[in-house]
């Protein structure tokens, strides 16, 4: 099997590298507009904990919205079920008109997966943690095993100065009463997380316990119950992708999640995880040669959850 | 295996039961609102076919909205992916902007499976067939093996004299030029597929299609290719069903699609699909003891796809 | 007074004349296409019965939208207050959202001054008279004093073979039940009264019931209270001049209507109409040169309401 | 004269009474909730210097958006025309959707009567005036000529606490670029003005500028041009009134602003200014007895601009 992916890693590679120019690197914060738009890794880890990997796999990148599934877990690792109470699970539909539909539905942001969902998640952690920032990045080096991860400060930094249409929806959301710390506490918090640095390594590593029923795969600790973890990969597999979630579940065929730094990560229940990273996105916002490699892996592999 | 299916067929039978009194009957057309609302059955078929039923489950209804994944297979299989350039593949958010979203798209419907995507769909299958209702009928009876199954002429009859909403949508779409025959034609047929009636039975034979890779299972004639039966898959677990569909991956785990006349069929692929059918609907427009039931199965079985 | 009114109008024709270029003639039918686009006039007329006018003033043209206020007219001497049981008072906001305004407010159009209305308001006139087409036609040329004004069957019949996008109106409005006859039916009356032709003589004499309090400047005849000519005149100067109704209030200051054919219709309450005719339009779909002389006209009268 | 206006004015009041129980006090912050709900008062003042009052005329109020009028004629006075590059004069359509429209107009407001648009106005005042509050309340003291005119800290707090909404526009409306200033400032003026108190004396003789060309009264100096003052007053009349601006332009039918602390003031160019003051209001947020007294007003003095 070990060759078998290896083969399979080395062909998606070249095969994704001709798309090397498409694309545009995020620029709407300059911090993250200063990267290398030719970096390209993918690593993929089983549950039986063979990695495999290429390229850049073990450089760090900004992982932005990929932080919302981290937020989300230990949210519901905290408080369970009583999380979707204050935020939905339904797909959104596109991006236009995120704000009327936050109207719309009073303050419940449709999923955690989108900005304004990610925030009432961000202020459920306040809530329930001493110091949030410290034990949100104990939570993530300890899925990715990696006692390296940190914040970027600078990004936050960039995120926040810029950050105006967050700070709306934040304020928006908290005139409905679904934020209930300041806006400032939740934007710190929120800016923070998607600034994190993690490798397509610490991705793949950190994605394996949705792929293990919520179980660390070393120690076998218990993180999310069965269900939980089931309704995490759900959100992922019908919200995870912007305005691209049907073409991802079609092409790709698996739950994951992506960030506008390039990086995506998807998981193969009870198989493995697997993340990408290049920086140069579609009109929608997702990795190009990230999304090509994928859907070459679930092809090749024939192992898409359809 | 077959004695296991049996007994948890039962049980879920048993264990849906209590909700019978909940949800309402759909009654925005006279003819929906005559069913008897008890009514309950359920009917699994195995890509082995096996047989697994009870209850009311020979008993033939009006399956609305389910009948938009056989128009959409039909097309498919017509004219392969140009479907999509008429037609999205994203989950559409909450129905209240659906005029709204089509309108910011000009006129190209979010997906297949909301009203105005199953009208160029139809407008589609005008082009394509000499008699379209005659070849329609056809198709769904070769895939669910049953030369009984029929529009029912006055449900159809019904759809069209309440059908402004509907109207009102066809003429948008149409504004835009993504209808190409006249409304009233559209129309016509898509009343009419919104009135096939057919049993759990017949739906679950005819579904077992796409856990099939698009072969019919006992002739292995190829319908669909495997990416498009992918594809069908993929676009009904993201919008099958309606404002519900994050909630059913969850709950369910399978990709599937549900109709206002109170039935549904999900399918697992490589392994079965299943069809049940009970009037009463909760508040989104699915019907409660078929939900109840699929998430019993699933459970009970094991066997979502996450 | 008389050779005042002379000299000015001669000024006004020739400083608007330099704009003659300037604008796009409306081409979403066909027959408005083929207009010839240098036509300009003016026609104003006192209460005292005076007639001042320059260029093509006593040519027909297409009035379109400008009918929607003979219609309201009409309705409201029928039946009175009673129209805005149906239809609004208020402006509707920029027309990007005018189906989900609809929608919003449960069929109930923003006022009788957009197309959704004036369907309400045919469908009330279906109600109330026996032969609308003809009865319309008899009310517009009694108030115009010129029995040649006549319905374009070409424009007519033009206007419903590209009408989608009012048809999905009518039948957003009917879903709501506010539009009680058929669909059929009052678009046949509303893309009549779009298709009147009249000349700015015949515009400018019709509109001076509204500068004379609801009666007939000649015979006296009250068509109108008094209370209900203010209501009109307020409609048309919140209303009258699509998303240009705040522009038209500060650059003219006079209530009024414009229709994509190219003619302007005011009148200052007490003293006089005028009509302008130029088929060119602005972005907003007002006549470029109509807008200009009565923006001259007003000042160099000093004549607006503020 | 006089004693025509003593007359009516007391007719008025005592026509308008029996209304003293219908409408609701606004309570969306708590120092408004306090207000005796009782509170009745008029003031007329006409341009020859002649007031007319009565009832608690001269007792002051929390004037709210009413002093949206007065930080526009501020800004228009420092930079001109230059104002209505970077906000609107169209009337905004209802409410619910007036952060999809800051959005589809790419953050320029509809209208400086609106919220956002204020908030722009307070941008420009920020910029051009060293102490913008001082100034403020200068300008608005030496218009109303009462040097005691001021704000009221605990209403400015109040509206900060809980201002989320707003905050939500304000930075909507940055992230678009269309506020120079941080969002803090902008809302600290914003929250400002809104809580200036004044009496229905000084309303009524603050207005009368715009009754008179743009003219202080009394020592003749320009403020605001002719053109300028007409383009304010054709604000007022097309936007003035939240979703009853076209209501109001038929029942009074005179250029005015209401205010949620239950003040409403109007003006009838070229003769006189006038204010109401009564907190319960309608559904749509204007003072019952204000609107009720206004419309006798008018109807008594027959001196509506239509």
């Amino acid at each position: 099997m070990s060759s078998r992916y290896n083969s399979i890693l080395t062909e998606i590679y070249n095969e994704a590298l001709p798309l090397k120019q498409t694309g545009t690197v995020a620029n709407y914060i300059p911090e993250l507009a200063k990267i290398d738009p030719d970096k390209f890794g993918i690593h993929l880890r089983t549950l039986d904990g063979d990695d495999f990997f290429i390229g850049d796999s073990d450089e760090k990148f900004s992982i932005q919205s990929i932080s919302k599934v981290f937020a989300l877990a230990l949210a519901v690792s905290l408080i369970g079920e009583k999380v979707f109470k204050r935020v939905g699970v339904e797909p959104s539909g596109s991006s236009f008109n995120s704000l009327v539909q936050l109207e719309y539905e009073k303050g419940i942001p449709r999923n955690p997966l989108i900005n304004a969902g990610a925030m009432v998640v961000c202020d459920i952690l306040i809530d329930k943690l001493k110091h949030p920032k410290k034990e949100i990045l104990n939570f993530v080096r300890k899925l990715s095993g990696n006692q390296s991860v940190s914040f970027n400060e600078h990004v936050a930094a960039s995120e926040k100065e810029f950050g105006f249409r967050n700070a709306a929806l934040a304020n928006l959301v908290k005139s409905f009463g679904n934020i209930h710390h300041t806006v400032d506490e939740v934007l710190d918090i929120y800016f923070h997380i998607c600034s994190l640095e993690m490798s397509c390594r610490d991705l793949a590593t950190a994605f394996l316990l949705f792929a293990n029923h919520g179980k660390l795969p070393n120690t076998h600790e218990e993180i999310l119950t069965k269900s939980q973890t089931k309704r995490l990969s759900a959100v992922m597999q019908t919200c995870g992708f912007y305005d691209e979630a049907g073409e991802f579940s079609f092409t790709v065929g698996l739950p994951g999640k992506s960030g506008v730094g390039g990086g995506i990560v998807a998981l193969h229940p009870h198989k493995y995880a697997v993340a990408t990273w290049s920086p140069r996105l579609n009109a929608k916002g997702n990795s190009v040669m990230g999304m090509k490699a994928l859907e070459l892996l679930t092809t090749k592999l024939g192992s898409s959850i359809f």
